[in-house]
């Protein structure tokens, strides 16, 4: 679909069906949904902010017949372009669906709006002692139901899965107007093609979500947080995949680079020991303190076995945050480091982790680009995150290389280019060297056939 | 697509494609093919064994060329329909490609073809101390691949998942025969939409499954195994849902009613409680010894409080195998109780579980229909299984009466009519009821557009 300007009589439409107040079309208010996580800048023609799911089938069904982009948003967060309106029309902001609509203890349920900030979510749920597990960095912001379209990951995710694996059912409406459900309020659910997990992590595609049951689970009792120094990240690396493979399950398992650690430190002023090659965050949790103490003591072994320099244990709160302080601000730190930062998302088989990280580092090195790896590292997930200045154009092009040569080293080690980020316009490029044509081809198909006029979402990676 | 007769100029273009001794014609070939496990018959007009997904590829072109249908098959132990082919054509047999491809321990993966047997997985990973842990009932001779298409459950559902929950990454071939792939041999990928899930459970409809990366675990070093009895099935199914909201995690949660229980006893002669009202047998595993005990005697604190009569935990390996028997044995002797079992698979959220359990006694009493239930209760599955006998017409009206009050009942209790079976064609009737219209026009959408000559597994649920 070519950018097509949302006409005044579809505005006209529009506000019939959201009231006034919930058509901006001012240009303060349309720049303000022009952007998402990263530096891209695709101003909508409009921002509509329905209320309900039927609102919503009444905006999609007048934007088959009338022609017209619809971009599904939530907080815009995300970090491949997934709610941007790249090619023009209007943006459907979510938030006003924000009501936590049940809480069901003895079912360990909870069902939301898609506008519900995903914090509101864990604290609604920690306080009754129960955890809602994925933990996107952006959860103090992001809502939910862009959690659902991007299959958010997080910390947690190498011990509790990602935002799929805490959907029980969803309510949908589909590209051409129609509601529809899938899934169950059940631990278990085979009732036909599983739309749960094709609408998790379609980016804003398929349907726009109107409502989301998510699965709970016991909040742990007990947590042990330890820091770990290397000399060199490749080792780090190395360490992180032997912990794995000695059967040791952390509830968080992450690597931060030298370079990272030095504008970590450099913004946060935690006290960091900057000389290291890099450092390993580990934390245990569990229902019964025993087996934590005992994991986190297997942990200390196989991290020295694995060559740490230090290992360091948080003997209280104050010292479990300060770790973890240090990685929750590490993209903060990394983005003010230089003007342009540009983050990757490249996941590859454990034991081949060490050898990424190094690969990291040479192509680094080879393009005389500055590359900070931070990332969920127990997953084989790393956030190899690019420092550089958009306006040097030649030094953008080495940029573009490392780029490239980060996601061919990925595919290489029968990694993938999208841990938890999403394709989005940003990595839709490199996303058929990955999966191929025959996966494309599928994707296209079902695209077309739920969506046959193009207009939800368009112009993404399908 | 109505009922054809598959040609021999067919027949003669499938032997040029996998070779004359791989294309069976005969009556007495076929009709082996004409069943799955549960009670029906369609006997194909031929069935293809192919050996390769190039193979495959070509006879699903030339079933779209000729118009025939293709029903993709493992050791045909579903239980919904699934394998059999309703509409008549070729049963494609998938048990030739039946090679384990690569082990990876470091990377806890196996890579295999469909036709592998499900424990022959199980045991090649343990050999090397690892778990593959979907475990279902039939899994001594149902195929991967087969369990993959129904996403298949078992026992250790409720810690550890379904069969959806360790797959990596597919390679398939599309209905209209291009090969595809989805997924990596990460433990996180979002590289485009999740077709790994999209045909998990798809029950061959949606494309034929070649090659499956599967995700392995640690074997548990440690087992605790009780056994509860219960005046009472409900009663019995309440203890279940406490020990659940006491934020234990036991790998198996299983319940057995008087009903099983006596006709267990008879075929089985195990010594067990048969004046008991409910079984409620539970097993607990893990890395840690003293983890395993202490959540074994929480659980046995549980069962007391809620109600059991008696609590016998399993102090040898003789006594543990005796009282997993009985479990294992269920199915196989409700069968024999009596000339005709329908097995169901209603399954509940756990809060609704003793009245369900409840239901399913009325149900049975007010269309005098016994039934025998049993199941993964841990995760609000059961399996009432109807004793009748077919050749009674009366009864048999009655059972089908006390299948639609079951399936109303598990709906109106938030429930799903398939937890882990599938809906094939024998579920197919019920399927609107749960998910709604919008959700099958969906369904529809996405087969016609994977298939739009109908021809993979028609006749089925979409």
């Amino acid at each position: 679909m070519d950018k097509t300007a949302v006409s005044a009589s579809i505005i006209s439409e529009l506000r019939a069906i959201v009231g006034d107040a919930n058509v901006l079309t001012s240009a303060e208010d349309r720049i303000c949904y022009a952007y998402d996580g990263q530096r891209v800048e695709c101003v909508p023609d409009a921002v509509v902010r329905p209320a309900d799911a039927e609102q919503i089938s009444r905006i999609l069904i007048l934007a088959n017949s009338e022609s017209f982009p619809v971009v599904p948003r939530g907080a815009g967060t995300g970090l491949s372009g997934g709610s941007v309106a790249s090619s023009g029309g209007v943006v459907l902001d979510l938030t006003r669906m924000n009501r936590i609509i049940e809480l069901d203890p003895a079912n360990l349920h909870m069902i939301v709006e898609p506008g519900v900030i995903t914090t509101a979510i864990a604290d609604k749920a920690e306080a009754i002692g129960l955890l809602y597990p994925p933990d996107p960095g952006s959860m103090s912001v992001s809502t939910i139901g862009g959690n659902v379209a991007e299959n958010a990951g997080g910390l947690r995710a190498g011990k509790y899965g990602v935002t799929r694996n805490y959907l029980m059912q969803i309510q949908a409406v589909a590209p051409t107007g129609e509601a529809f459900q899938s899934g169950a309020r059940t631990r278990k659910c085979v009732a036909g093609y599983d739309l749960v997990s094709l609408m998790c992590g379609s980016e804003g595609t398929l349907g726009v979500i109107t409502e989301i049951s998510l699965r709970l689970v016991h909040m742990p009792k007990y947590r042990k947080s330890m820091m770990a120094t290397f000399p060199d990240a490749a080792v780090a690396g190395q360490a992180i995949a032997d912990i794995i493979a000695a059967g040791l399950v952390p509830s968080t398992l992450e690597i931060i680079d030298n370079v990272t650690l030095r504008v970590i430190e450099d913004y946060a002023h935690l006290g960091l020991p900057i000389d290291a090659g890099a450092l390993v965050l580990v934390e245990f949790d569990g229902l019964v303190e025993a087996v934590v103490v005992e994991e986190a003591g297997l942990a200390i072994r196989s991290l020295t076995d694995s060559g740490a320099a230090t290992v360091q244990q948080a003997d209280d709160a104050a010292e479990r945050d300060r770790i973890w302080q240090a990685r929750r601000v590490a993209l903060a730190a990394l983005s003010r480091a230089r003007p342009t930062s540009i983050l990757e998302d490249v996941t590859v088989p454990l034991p081949k982790l060490a050898e990424m990280i190094a690969k990291v580092q040479q192509i680094g090195a080879k393009n005389s680009v500055m590359i900070g790896t931070f990332g969920h590292a127990g997953d084989g997930n790393l956030h190899p995150t690019i420092l550089a200045d958009e306006r040097d154009e030649d030094e953008m092009k080495r940029v573009e290389v490392a780029v490239e040569e980060l996601i061919a080293a990925a595919l290489e080690f029968d990694g993938t280019i999208s841990g938890e980020h999403g394709i989005g316009f940003s990595k839709a490029p490199f996303l058929t060297q990955e999966v191929g044509d025959g996966s494309i081809e599928v994707m296209k198909r079902i695209k077309r056939a739920l969506d046959p006029n193009g207009i939800l979402n368009p112009g993404k990676f399908v």
